[in-house]
């Protein structure tokens, strides 16, 4: 390689290398591309590099990536404060939030359950849950969380400890809108047929 | 998008989304991804940048990117330096260099004659590739560019210029290795024939 590039490049190259889904051709292109814009742009990119690590931490409450100590659907008061749902990581709250359908408040807990990878609840954001979900004004905790081994051991164990203070609802498993009954797997359609609602 | 990420985050997201080939869901989870490295981590993507862009620029000889006032190639003693290998573009010298068959010299053009975009021959580095070819030491050119209309066009373009100095030779054309005649569309294969070459 380093025969190849020029010493700065094949630095380049390797640093967008370690970024997940990039491989040594996609590396490259970004590399020459970043070579041929205007400085100004390329500045413009390392600054935010350097702005998003340094600002954005957790916030204190829910602990959503914020820039600011609380976050800005924490402080937002026309979210509906009696509803908490409860995500493995930030990306989800993301996720959540790009549907515009929820508006209550949300609970990050870093991760999720799982022995084989050494992470056991007390590493997760699971205290300060309960300490929230125990509050009077709190009605209601939604766990979406993902139905692998790690997500159903953590909803479940979470649903444990949550029911004595809060009525406790996970999100629904089923056929994806714009599926087909006959291509789902079976572990879907089981799931679908198990979590069926009474048609009004 | 504002309400959905923290300011910081928004900003590094945006800046990701202008490399090229990298959506608003690749963009975002680079973004989140940065953001969970260790500071020094980004420091060196941030650091890389900068000094890419800083530190790389033309060969003054091949105008192959270069860290250094000549390139590496265009330095090494026990390249040929009666052999000129004519590209389009500095990421065209890393693909040939990548096979590790050649062992002449380059030299970049820098983009093809387009009129439709308004590139003409005196905006690439023509002149001094026939500088550099009328030169005694030089025996044969390889005009290494891409069958598009552009390439035709430049390709004719130097040929002529060219054949009064030194030999104009250009790559083959034809089947790709692994190819299937079958499958292959007809101005391949019309290439292919074209350049058949008599089997010893």
């Amino acid at each position: 390689m380093s025969t190849v590039y020029t010493r700065p490049l094949a630095r380049l190259v390797e640093q967008f290398q370690r970024l997940p889904g990039i491989g040594p051709k996609t590396a490259q292109r970004l590399a020459l591309h970043v070579i041929k814009r205007p400085e100004s742009e390329v500045k413009a990119l390392a600054q935010a590099l350097l702005d998003a690590k340094q600002q954005v931490g957790l916030c204190s409450i829910c602990f959503h990536l914020s820039a600011d100590p609380i976050c800005d659907i924490c402080r937002t008061p026309s979210r509906d404060e009696s509803l908490i749902c409860v995500v493995a990581d930030s990306r989800d709250v993301i996720a959540i939030e790009k549907t515009r359908e929820y508006r209550g408040k949300y609970h990050v807990l870093g991760g999720l359950i799982s022995p084989m990878d050494g992470i056991t609840p007390d590493q997760l954001q699971i205290q300060p849950l309960i300490h929230r979900a125990s509050q009077a004004t709190v009605q209601e905790v939604i766990l979406a969380i993902n139905p692998s081994v790690e997500g159903e051991t953590t909803t479940l164990y979470l649903a444990h400890l949550l029911n004595p203070f809060v009525n406790v609802t996970r999100i629904a498993f089923g056929l994806p809108m714009g599926g087909d009954l006959e291509y789902a797997d079976e572990v879907t359609l089981a799931r679908a047929l198990e979590g069926r609602q009474r048609v009004q």
